[in-house]
């Protein structure tokens, strides 16, 4: 009853169509940066009655997802994070999908968006998902260091305006009583100082001490930790094989709300720029 | 207490930075395809006790995600998967995110990915998730609907090979008591023919009569169809805004396991090639 | 006295900057259309005394040097060229180069430019050239014949309305006395048919009876040519060799100055598109 | 007698295939490689009768047509050229038509073109060309100073090695009196020092002592020179406006044969790597 022997003829004959796929490899030697962020965050956060200005468990979320990226991607070296986006930053001489941009960018989307969700629950017991939300992402490529410091700070300085911003913005409508458009109207066109003023001097509010969370966002760098195992093993004083307890150094995930724009967190972490391949 | 005067400042400093990002539009008038593959899946449908040779629950999640997906990209005109693959197919046409390939890619693999989490416990009710999944993602161009059609018949033309190579390589091990080095043995320098006379005469399988799920993996294409709905209206006949039942016409994505390789699918849904913006 | 042993290591050393080299194939079964322009040929047209509105001696060298890039490039099925520019459509299936964008671009560029100057004496007995000249390049896709015949008109509508905006501009100032500006002034918002009416009334040119090669550029098409060699050879009849006149067949580029926008000029030279690769 | 006032129309109907254009803009702060290489120069030199191993004035033609190049495009930095091929190195901070690569390789492979022919007859003055050259190009970029070190370094050890093996090669047969094969078969499996054995103990070259035009190639710099020219002006000594001699200093291509894979070269010349836009 079988007449499938043409099968794998027919697929030799459209095979011809893998043709039409291209390569797209990131320069070498060159930082390679996958930003993604959040689509329509703006309808899913109030569908999901995230507080504003901030919401603690939303960011703690995003972060969670990104360490989930960062286990599975150890050629990333450092990230960053702020409202609905997140950069991934891997060094300079990685050879992951040899720098495939494609695999490079939808790997790390598809990571962070499934962790995401499978994530959720823990991060907000009291509100269920409604639906599935969706990143985009992108590849950019930087060939200098201080390309990459200047793009790193641009993302950091971006999140202060931002915050700083909201901040004022939600006090004059949550605490000031205004509508949206009112408090618009008010910061429109004012500068940073006159936003600090008005959280100071008319809801007591120090934008200083304010969560570092909010105003710097959160950088994921590696630590290395000890870690204590148990492991069956011999030593020099005793040959016998038995369970002891043995110190080992582990790479883990840290995160930090700190300034990222200066040069003291550089030379504090002086490994994430040094790698020198060429 | 406030010295944030020069954040605007400093984030225009840096601003330059977005030079570096780059377009990827693709050619206009250009069939986009966006095929994304499950990462590691061997040990995923492993981990997840998935029954071999196919699992109906996890093609049927498969589906559910594209669909999804569909329903967000309403100029996706048709979708094919198997296994743990889905191709979907953007008309020639369009103009969503101008084109932009890497846009394209990672919002329909992101949408996906959140998509296969989200609607995991409703498909394996007895299987808890262990861990989030990972698929990725690549765009391919095609300029003509024969080019089109060879890419989809190339994609069904592997799923039946690998179907019947599986369905036989399963039978050898499940019921024929080998192991799987053994069976992998067996098979490998069989044509399809040999397979199929396996599978009937050692374990009365008549291949035709498997799944056709299984053989043919899954169309998804939009199909119109009537919805009754209620809305408050007059009519010709009766001036009186007052609920009445009406009927809609509304695209809906519908599941074949069809032949596509052939003509009459194709003659079958016009619609879907027969756009002609050039 | 020799130390040189090192020499072939050190290339090897240095080999690794190949990998910074990228391919950048076209697309397969598309046609592939590489335009040259003229660089500053405003400025070179008055360094070399070309007549106005239009020089038959450049022309006439500018598909001078287009005929020997077409005998160099056989897979290139027409050309179209007016001004200083010239477009050159490689069938959709060529495997020059592999489809690279850059070799095909360049070699055409490089083989346009040197021919220019090789043949420049010929075409400017009386006027030498002064320096040389610099013509730019680049590659476009079209998926489908229509999108290729609609760039061919493209051009030759631009062709035309250069030609009829230049042969009225230059009566103005060379048959009108008056000054470019006053020219330009005249004509700035007239219409094609105004500027008919300016050339009939006032300089008594009727603009249809221009010559064809101004009005509608330079079309250039293989054609299959008897030709009549000696050949050292026997026939059926004469069995001893002696030299004999042989007639074959050859493709020679022929140029036409002929309508390109309508359907009769693609009825004439069916071959041009039908090719059916995919 | 007109009916041409449908032809803007028609321009206006098919420029959309304008959008069938894509930009190539290089990486911002990334060194710019152009090289470009002879087409069949085997053949080419073949025909011109070049003298072997290596012919001067074809040296010195391609070196005249580099310094056309260089002269046109202000932003090369450098350029190295041997055997038939050169490299020009553009300025990281360059942004020469918007950085366009393929704005880029043409225009540098075109003005080359046209000059070595144009610049023929006067460096092979017995010798008419008998048809005209091609060459190709192609674009790479080099995001570190290391990375274009290594490039040139590469070129010039690529040069060395040529040449030892042609020198060899050449003596082997002009003067040693073997056939090409019988000279190839000799030197197949040697080193530079058995080549440089041969050279001195045979036929009692120092290979040493040959032309650093054969053995380094040519690199072209730039040179700030001293001129003088006359011009009618004051001085703060003489108020009457008077033709006088004044000097000033003016950016000129020197061409120079010299080691570039020492530091040396480097250090001399420190102007060509310092320039740091980001």
């Amino acid at each position: 009853p079988f007449s499938f022997s043409t099968s794998a003829m027919a697929k030799s004959k459209f095979e011809y169509v893998r043709q039409f796929e291209t390569q797209d490899p990131c320069l070498p030697n060159t930082w390679i940066v996958i930003r993604l962020d959040g689509r329509n965050f703006h309808r899913f956060s109030t569908d999901h009655g995230f507080t504003k200005p901030n919401d603690e468990r939303a960011l703690h979320l995003m972060t969670r997802a990104a360490e989930t990226v960062m286990n599975d991607f150890r050629d990333i070296v450092i990230s960053y994070g702020q409202s609905d986006e997140f950069s991934f930053v891997l060094k300079k001489s990685t050879m992951l999908y040899s720098r495939r941009a494609s695999k490079l960018m939808t790997h790390i989307v598809s990571q962070f968006s499934s962790s995401y969700v499978f994530h959720w629950a823990q991060h907000f017991p009291d509100q269920p998902l409604q639906y599935p939300p969706g990143f985009d992402g992108r590849v950019i490529l930087y060939p200098s260091n201080k390309n990459l410091r200047d793009y790193l700070s641009w993302r950091q300085a971006d999140c202060h305006i931002n915050n700083l911003y909201n901040t004022c913005f939600w006090a004059l409508v949550q605490q000031g009583g205004m509508t949206n458009t009112q408090a618009e109207e008010r910061i429109r066109h004012t500068f940073s100082a006159d936003k600090n003023e008005i959280l100071f001097s008319e809801f007591g509010i120090n934008y200083n001490n304010e969560p570092e969370m909010y105003k710097k966002g959160t950088v994921l760098v590696w630590k290395k930790v000890e870690e204590t195992v148990t492991r069956t093993c011999r030593t020099a004083e005793d040959p016998v094989e038995r369970p002891r307890e043995v110190t080992k150094l582990r790479k883990k995930v840290v995160p930090l709300h700190t300034d990222i724009i200066g040069d003291v967190f550089w030379e504090e972490h002086p490994d994430i720029l040094e790698e020198e391949c060429f």
